[in-house]
């Protein structure tokens, strides 16, 4: 059996121990929910204060210029670059994780429809994040496509003649299972379709490598594990085989070639200014940017791939301490074992009738567990055949492994005990 | 001739003097370009450290719920209603001004579609705002329509049969000219036309009164006159006849029924929530609600109509004292003397020629006055017969009448002094 003990010695010989330092993590709280929204880096509330007190307050208009604001959405995009196995000047921090989706599949269908007309069809995961199809879902109903959603073993008997685009979310925000993005890419090129990539649970949590999967275009957020704060621009990256022939109708004056001209034709910039439309929140985007500078330091400790081995240390440990310590309570496993299919995410499942007034109780245990500091997530689990998901996400930059240990024995607690029946932890209300 | 006494008499006697004490104003600055980007609320900037610190660092996701985070687009819109003539859950503020013009535009095209197909033109005016007109481009594309851009005196004759949307701008960014939104209103819906507003330059500046216009869909700018700092959420309002029918493509997931059930397919909200797409920047969205409730505080004063008062009487001022003290240099006045025509700024005119090397030395005025610390701006006269711009805001909440004196006393020792034609005046870079 895994001991406190043994966690312990786990942290002491981390490497990346010290990374924690840059992050304000309140009092009392296990937080394994940045995979929603992830924590404060320590610089980040002086850095918002200058933009507030000396950018904004004093600069003002000038600050445009002289603070360098009209750059910071290619600024924090060179970082993200880095994250995703991307070029300088191929990213841009900007607008929000759907706008930005509805920007690149946009593009990606007018390349589409110029180079194989008859193609007409989207194909997706009918379990993929429900705001990317949504939007999907839309552009298909302007165009003229249809939306096909498969399971995820139907993906590449779904490479059909007829598709234009295969739409992938890297890891799956539900399950946290996670695609082979080189291989996915690789069937969907043979059969001559383009892809599209969300890596909102991917970037800063799994190695990323765009270019070498030859990826068509990717999008992310900037607020889960970039740490970029609530609300924190997202971003976007093109092939850049395709960046000249990227066009999309929010055709803003921040995407002009010659924006402060104000002539009444739109241009597009060359390359990635492009994919921009209006203007960008500045403070939120500084925030983004400090979050980004941890990643930057980390590099010095390995970067993606040391932050890679400590997560799926952390997973590791998770699921084995539940399988250990939590047997008899009815919990089940939705995150694959295999370490290749695993994001920085583990999906504990609860089956329908094993709560309260059938239902699963995983709303009411991880509501317990929040009420004893140790924040995860609850998510309804359609198409996961009567299941409800409690979501735990690791984040090496912060997480240690005496925490784990900790929320394991939590959990464990709650489950004894049965405190999770509580009424209070059976009221459903709004939920991230 | 109007004196330095009479100026700071006007100020002595404006019951609106003590609105200033709410902004931080840079000290040897008369920053008369808040109609570009509005100054720093006093109170911004600890409502920010906040939201930063308290909100996000120790809320963490709980946030979203216990902080109001969901229901911040809605809190600011409400405020903002109040500004421009529309009722509480009817605006929210939300996205950029561009993106917010797409779904509008979308929107009304989908019912002008379902009303009157034969109709496919859209009318605007050539020197609306760039960014609008690149917009309405880009869906005229994609939906098969025309974007016949008219001069302002050719709007009433255009107002044919084919025409299905009018979209206008109130105040017009470059000469400061403003539409008469109830007029231009019903002279459109007469010919069965729908109408569409950007406020951009309008809310916080003049009066608005949509309601009564009996528009039908705005939209506007949050960093402009209402103070919500750099690239600040923008706003949309719908008349609420058509909010049930209001589909538009940027389906996201703030804008579905049931967010949190995560359906894999799309319903929108009913009301206001419909016109959200993806996760807004909570913390340029505190900041803007900071900059709204110096209007909320300006209501005790008069609100908007006091406001009013007081911008005429300042660009009158401004006005008068560069007919009176600027005369020789070759400056014009794009602005109307008419009030009922005048937005809250005053855009003074040279002709090409006047300058250096060709140029009309607008540019290197508005250069050499930043250099004083009278911060105005430039804009290219693209459609004004040779001519260019410098425009100068007059935000009454924070401008008084003697800084109207001392910004044209220092244009006026500008020109005598020649001091633009220094090389430093004279090379351009980016401005805003």
């Amino acid at each position: 059996m895994t001991t406190l003990d043994h966690c312990q010695e786990l942290d002491a010989k981390d490497p990346l121990r010290t990374l924690k330092d840059q992050f304000i993590l309140p009092p009392g709280v296990i937080y394994l929910d940045g995979n929603s929204l992830g924590v404060l880096p320590k610089a980040t509330a002086a850095r918002v204060a200058e933009v507030v007190t000396q950018e904004w307050g004093v600069g003002l208009i000038r600050s445009w210029n002289t603070a360098g604001w009209f750059e910071s959405p290619q600024k924090a995009g060179n970082k993200i670059a880095k994250l995703i196995g991307a070029n300088a000047g191929e990213v841009v921090a900007t607008d929000t994780t759907s706008i930005n989706l509805y920007k690149v599949l946009s593009a990606a269908l007018n390349i589409a429809a110029a180079d194989s007309p008859t193609r007409k069809l989207i194909v997706s995961e009918r379990s993929n994040f429900p705001t990317d199809l949504y939007i999907a879902e839309a552009l298909c109903q302007e165009r003229g496509y249809t939306l096909k959603l498969v399971e995820p073993d139907e993906i590449a008997a779904s490479l059909t003649a007829d598709v234009a685009i295969l739409m992938l979310t890297h890891v799956n925000y539900r399950t946290g299972s996670m695609h082979d993005m080189a291989t996915v890419t690789q069937a969907a090129h043979a059969a001559s379709i383009l892809t599209v990539w969300d890596l909102a649970h991917s970037a800063g949590a799994v190695p990323v490598d765009l270019t070498s999967a030859k990826a068509d275009f990717a999008i992310g957020c900037g607020y889960k594990y970039l740490n970029g704060g609530p609300g924190a621009p997202a971003f976007v990256w093109v092939n850049t085989k395709h960046t000249e022939r990227f066009w999309q109708p929010l055709a803003g004056w921040w995407g002009h070639a010659t924006p402060f001209e104000f002539t009444p034709d739109y241009r597009p910039a060359p390359g990635v200014n492009r994919y921009l439309c209006g203007t960008q929140p500045i403070i939120n985007m500084a925030a983004l940017d400090c979050g980004l500078d941890v990643y930057m330091a980390a590099e010095a400790f390995g970067g993606m791939a040391a932050l890679r081995i400590k997560s799926l240390a952390l997973t590791d440990l998770f699921i084995e301490l539940v399988q250990e310590r939590c047997v008899g309570f009815g919990i089940g496993l939705a995150t694959p074992l295999a370490h290749a299919q695993r994001g920085s995410q583990v999906c504990l499942t609860r089956e329908h009738g094993a709560g309260l007034e059938g239902s699963s109780g995983a709303f009411a245990i991880v509501q317990a567990l929040i009420a004893r500091g140790v924040i995860g997530d609850y998510r309804v689990g359609d198409g996961l055949a009567h299941k409800d998901i409690m979501r735990f996400g690791f984040t090496p930059l912060y997480i240690g492994f005496e925490d784990v240990w900790h929320a394991v024995e939590h959990l464990r607690q709650v489950l004894v005990s049965e405190e999770w029946k509580r009424p209070e932890f059976n009221q459903k209300h709004a939920v991230t």
